[in-house]
């Protein structure tokens, strides 16, 4: 089943003019035409049946149908990465996806050496991968900020899994992960600066924690920090 | 620090003639000269200084000095997982690699759509990815075979955690994972077919487990696996 992402408001008998992206991708290359059904979704309204009402190249139309699952949004798990190269950035937006992040927020941190993003994309790239995996709700791609200006502007209440490749920390299923609304954060291939270090360890909503004795590389422990989150304190228990 | 995977015995003063890819990477790419030192291992005997001896372009030799790391070899863990389409597939090696897996074992599946394997290609993978990570060994990456031949010659005590999308099989750190040597089962992006689920459920060694609620694709499901097997049985904790 064809599943999009759409920003209107769904309700029975709404109408759904679709971009030009998802009218090609309808018509050109999924084939799709009048009558057929596909799923939709918009982050508020659950997921819902539609059937394609008019196709043309560029300007398909749906129509909702009906409601097919209830609205649900995961936990409240932000992925905070320092920017790594494109190809690997792209990966952990992909996986955050999948693995039920609910925000990206991309960070520049001392040895950050990658400064080109095009949050645009990434954003796509979320999308589409919410699309595949099923869920209600496509993750929003923050704006690269500085991991210092991050920190100074934290949401009270919000904890930190801070992957340390370095030290003493525990490891993350000793670590004590909890209930309410956390962030992981994944450094850039080059580490954190002992500067960087010391101030994470010392913020009181910071939990160190190491991802195992290989080096892994960025992507790797997004996606492993992820899952352990998820497995241990999110929904996959 | 430059790591590399050699097939030569180690011992204090041996000399190393590299190979002709080994060889443009240390003296074209790396721009290495002689008297400049890089790590080498084998698999067998721990990891050692080595100096570079003598630079030609397709020639380069390196003499061993000492042993820097003891022989270690992690958990004993195969991933079994069906073949899907080359790029996907070349990240799980890869991330097999940097996750602490002793073997890949591609299969073919009832629902596997990709048949075309570069095995050789993908043990390439295997050994830069474990010269990256730090490992003292390479994963092996065995030929594909059918997964009920495999079934079929399943070796005496190895525990087999079957990744199962549908029903009602338990979360991965709820299943009970234990010591010893154990295989993650991965399947295609299609799943099992109802005939393999039902033979695979049917194993005495065989512990199915879900992901989570999201639908992932079979590199992540493959990354989550081998992660949550490590943190909880295996050199993670």
């Amino acid at each position: 089943m064809i599943r999009l992402f759409v920003p209107h408001d769904l309700a029975p008998g709404a109408g759904l003019d679709l971009d030009e992206g998802q009218s090609r991708y309808l018509a050109a290359v999924m084939r799709q035409a009048v009558g057929d059904e596909v799923a939709v979704f918009n982050g508020r309204d659950g997921e819902w049946r539609a059937t394609v009402a008019r196709v043309g190249k560029r300007a398909v139309s749906l129509t909702a149908l009906s409601q097919t699952r209830p609205q649900h949004v995961g936990p409240d798990l932000d992925l905070i990465v320092a920017l790594v190269k494109r190809a690997r950035l792209e990966t952990i937006v992909e996986k955050a996806a999948e693995l039920g992040a609910r925000r990206v927020r991309p960070v520049v941190t001392e040895r950050t050496n990658a400064d080109h993003t095009r949050v645009d994309r990434l954003q796509a790239i979320a999308t589409e991968a919410s699309e595949q995996t099923g869920r209600l709700d496509v993750p929003e791609v923050c704006e690269p900020v500085k991991l210092e200006k991050l920190l100074a502007a934290w949401e009270p209440g919000r904890s930190l899994l801070f992957c340390d490749e370095a030290g003493d920390a525990k490891p993350v299923l000793a670590a004590g992960l909890g209930e309410g609304a956390w962030a992981i954060l994944i450094g850039p291939e080059g580490g954190f600066s002992p500067k960087e270090r010391d101030h994470l360890r010392g913020l009181p909503y910071a939990t160190p924690a190491t991802l195992g004795p290989r080096i892994l590389r960025a992507d790797t422990a997004a996606i492993s920090a992820l899952t352990l989150w998820q497995a241990a304190a999110g929904d996959w228990r």
